[in-house]
């Protein structure tokens, strides 16, 4: 059994003999196997990742720190390991299972004497791991923001008055692929003109036109793990109220970015981009949360909210992504994505953040 | 309300008052606004699209036969439909909802006196709707069809020795998504060499060579409708086996085309195909079922196994799509998506099956 699992058990409630993950991402984290058709049964003796015979030969070469279990009969093969380990209850991962797969199990399980648990219970310990990043998964989410970065240097020259949005997100796309990326890590954002207010904007078939601020929201994905990063640029002349804005915008990221600090609690890193933006007379036209955690999710804890008191922590990765947006006429998002230090932060962003004018 | 709702409420059981939806292909199916973040709920008076005020307008404008309600605080929303309806019980949409927004829903629901129906009963209703398709449906399907076509089309002279397959995979979906596809209804399939004997091997740095055999297994999305082909190329010169084994599955893909017909059992395409290719000694290197149902998901109803004795209906889209794999040889699979009619089908490829020599 490796340490993850290790932890992730001895972590568990008392009422709790093992833990059943299904989801993609879980079974990447403790298990290094990302595979749809398997399962994660973490008991406190040993971990198994139960495959059918397609999967067998690639588990046992991928998978890390767990016994490759074929299954032939799954009802029988639950049995069985619910008997070695006189497993009397298995917590499941309830974001995970739907109503009929849980249905499923759970009648599989009963007929070996074993009990369900179908709370978050789980969601939330397993959050707990995986809200602080090793090395190893911050090189994976840097490698990932580093394609990113060179994808949108590359697709920038496409960017000519009379473009649709949606060609220039196909062509980043298909240059993050080109360049290593797993995929992207969300539908990326590629917004222009009055669309920019609205902060998920979806790219379709609408003109780049001269005066525009252009939105890039984009993010990929290497070894799993997510990048996010947001940068606006003016597309020829821009008027007087869309630089003020921009600067707004920019000096709240700026002071957001300043505030991370281990131990600074997420509210205040929030309060620290808003206040700015407020006193500005925007507060209004900010109507989302200031950031959240990146890992093997684009969105995981912690929310960077008003709301989240919790403290900060070295090896979080948080973006930090203030914004304003004004109905009907444009909008401006700054977003960088770092990795929380003992001191600040490390920036994994490098693309710069003074307002640039394509074309 | 439009028809579809109507004859979903008609086949709820007299023990559900009502119906709640949360998956995008259910809500595009029903509603026409396939959005993530909305709940669908059908009553027998009435149905209801429950959305936050970020989709309003847009709900608004493009759902059909639903009364768009914007909530601000769920709970309240839920409880007032219950009230107005006498809502005692609502039936969940069991293969999409995870156990924690089961729980969270049946909690708000509790609230309002209102019990949740948690099984998968809903899911079969619906199956039976969706299993055959209009004419609206198979336009979609269609044109997603014509798409991959002509994108395959426009990657085939990008096959040369030493390209790898993921390289070909990128390129024909980059292409797909050119000419309009919303994008692949899949992950693509192009594997070449000793990999085709892998029914669903991932494209990978694995390059093309001379007398290998490639497999296409595509599909794009159009309007949320998924299509399905496979096709299988030599490149260069194959051996004398890689043709006789080709014959094979195009003669055992035209005896299954032969087999359909509305009133015929899903079991007896699977034999008119499975049983040529036993008989040419390659059964047991056929492991998969003969084909599936296509439409907003890529696989759905109705399985065409050996184990699936309903009958074709008019109107069902299904693949057909036998296949023999040599482990460590290579693998021959030709798949065409064809509409079923009371005389026999509508072959919805128009790509030639006869064996092409690429390069």
């Amino acid at each position: 059994m490796n340490t993850l699992c290790e932890m992730l058990i001895s972590m568990l409630p008392e009422s709790a003999d093992a833990a059943l993950i299904i989801s993609k991402q879980n079974k990447r984290y403790f298990a290094a196997f990302p595979s749809d058709d398997c399962y994660l049964l973490i008991t406190r003796e040993s971990a198994y990742l139960i495959v059918d015979f397609r999967y067998t030969e690639d588990a046992e070469a991928k998978s890390d720190g767990c016994k490759v279990i074929t299954y032939k009969d799954l009802r029988e093969t639950l049995g069985e390991l619910c008997k070695r380990h006189a497993l009397q209850s298995i917590m499941f991962e309830g974001s995970a299972f739907c109503l009929n797969e849980a249905a499923r199990m759970e009648d599989m399980l009963s007929s070996a004497g074993c009990r369900a648990i179908k709370t978050a219970e789980l969601d939330g310990i397993i959050e707990k791991l995986r809200i602080t990043k090793t090395d190893k998964e911050i090189g994976h989410i840097r490698r990932a923001q580093f394609i990113a970065e060179q994808a949108l240097m590359q697709t920038l020259p496409l960017v000519k008055e009379g473009v649709y949005e949606s060609e220039l997100a196909l062509e980043l796309e298909y240059r993050m692929r080109k360049l290593g990326a797993e995929g992207v890590s969300f539908d990326l954002i590629v917004i222009a003109g009055a669309k920019t207010s609205m902060p998920h904007g979806v790219p379709g078939d609408n003109r780049i036109m001269r005066g525009d601020f252009i939105t890039f929201d984009i993010g990929t994905r290497f070894q799993g793990y997510c990048s996010d990063m947001t940068r606006t640029y003016a597309f020829g002349e821009v008027s007087e109220k869309q630089k003020r804005i921009y600067e707004t915008v920019r000096q709240a990221q700026q002071l957001g970015l300043e505030a991370v600090r281990a131990g600074v609690r997420c509210c205040d890193v929030d309060s620290a981009a808003r206040t700015y933006i407020t006193h500005a007379g925007f507060g209004e036209y900010f109507g989302h949360s200031t950031g959240h955690g990146v890992g093997l999710d684009i969105h995981e804890a912690p929310a960077v909210s008003s709301r989240n008191e919790a403290e900060l922590q070295s090896g979080m990765v948080i973006t930090v992504e203030p914004g304003i947006y004004l109905p009907g006429e444009f909008g401006v998002r700054i977003e960088d994505m770092v990795v929380v230090t003992t001191d600040g932060c490390i920036n994994l962003a490098a693309l710069p953040k003074e307002l640039t004018v394509l074309g």
